[in-house]
């Protein structure tokens, strides 16, 4: 028995666009393209796509519209001139933005009649539609269950929850915990670098063992505290760090190799420190994160 | 058959060198204890140890020494009134410090006519003897060949090299990555934190998946081009991530959430595009990280 799949038009035919068409049209669903630029659309309309003749048309064709522009104005520039044709459509808005442009983006498609659901993708377009794949969505719950089955195709859907922002303010925490990761291992790459360790060499026990063990090991364990907001040191005072990023900055200095990361790092904790979280667990920094710089 | 187990001494009782005397004693070793303060030594001689009268009795009673002290100077200090006792005795020394004390303990060692291994463990007292706990060495490799049974009670032996160095550069360039990782973390989960989301359901995207697979693949994947020293843009260019790293802020502002880890993050990039690698892969950061702050 084949299982009837629903059409899907896609607006936007970046690399991104082109990798999700492209995933949609290889499990069977009947897609629409539509870009700015008409020429992009070529290799997916010879896939066996359609090209719109215009927005509207892309709207008309599929109750469900997967939009992967370069930011929120993109989206309303390409979607307004199809007016009426987007009631009752269903707009999957997967560019990158803040909570609030999310939120605005939800009212600008209640305002035209259509569902709205905002997403994130976590994969380079490479990896669209192979298993590991995460995209992050928020917003309805009605509208993710409708066409969690189609968004199945493109990657694993999570879903966060109804407040739209969720999934890209999710995507930009993960991607500053990205550059404060990858900037760290470049940093302890270049302190075993000074000795002639090889990066690759390195990976071995940074990456294969005391990223996900020890690094995510403390996380998993500490996380608790932040949500109880109570830090008890039960594995060691936060002061006691400062005492091994002052050695970090030493062997750094003898080594050759720069000081800043680790020197950031102990100002952070002396300012929670200072604070008055000196005695707590190392997670209370987060109580010096959460109060905007002035 | 019961195989004969190695005498082994412990110098130094802090929580660590308890909890290694008292797995060595655990698993039928013949453990002499040794402490400035006596009193330490009580726990581990009602489960069996014999407290050395002074440090000349401790060095004398084992082939093997294994010093968990504070520091390079504690070690000194400790057992240089061994004198001629510790002639022919191997030295393993467990304490934190630099490559260039290390050197300088080897020296020592074999000006005393011992023999010497430098060590670090990456677990905390309680995982010491359980699997999955990790002991860094480096140094003499007969040293270590010889007495790697007996080290592999306390835990997992990860022989780096015969540079004494290489296990204090290692664990300093370890810790150094932690930091950042923490705090990358810690900022990630004060942003989703400013939507009400838990640190601890954060932590399963984030540190179930986010942290070993997609940070962990980043790493891995592009370790190889610090090592040839060529940065191919392949998965896009340095100054690429500053644009990223410049919504990370705009969002931290908008959720009311400090921008020092990001701005520091994007300061570093812009360091690095300056020096030239902003068409370069995100890796080649180290080069700009090997050059010691002026």
């Amino acid at each position: 028995m084949t299982e009837q799949k629903s059409p899907v038009t896609v607006v936007g035919l970046g690399p991104m666009g082109t990798a999700l068409a492209g995933t949609l049209l290889d499990r069977g669903h009947e897609v629409t393209v539509w870009n700015r630029s008409p020429g992009k659309a070529a290799p997916l309309v010879a896939k066996g796509a359609r090209q719109a003749s215009d927005i509207a048309d892309a709207v008309s064709a599929s109750g469900l519209l997967v939009v992967c522009l370069a930011d929120y104005d993109a989206l309303y520039s390409a979607l307004a001139p199809a007016g009426e044709a987007l009631r009752a459509r269903v707009v999957v808005n997967l560019n990158s933005g803040t909570p609030k442009e999310a939120n605005e983006a939800l009212r600008w498609a209640e305002h035209h009649g259509a569902g709205y659901l905002d997403g994130a993708i976590m994969v380079p377009p490479a990896m669209v539609g192979h298993p590991g794949s995460v995209f992050l969505y928020s917003g309805s719950a009605e509208v993710f269950a409708a066409h969690k089955d189609t968004l199945a195709e493109m990657g694993d859907p999570t879903y966060l929850g109804t407040e739209p922002g969720l999934a890209v303010l999710y995507n930009t925490a993960l991607l500053s915990m990205m550059y404060s990761s990858l900037n760290g291992f470049l940093h302890a790459a270049a302190l075993v670098g000074s000795a002639g360790v090889a990066a690759t060499e390195f990976t071995k026990l940074a990456v294969d063992w005391f990223l996900p063990s020890v690094i995510g090991g403390i996380i998993k364990a500490q996380a608790p505290t932040i949500d109880e907001g109570a830090y008890p040191e039960d594995a060691g005072p936060l002061e006691m760090n400062i005492t091994t990023l002052k050695h970090i900055i030493g062997t750094s200095e003898e080594q050759g190799v720069d000081t800043e990361i680790p020197f950031r790092n102990k100002e952070l904790l002396e300012k929670a420190a200072a604070a008055g979280f000196g005695k707590s667990s190392y997670t209370s920094v987060i109580e010096v994160l959460k109060r905007a710089a002035a």
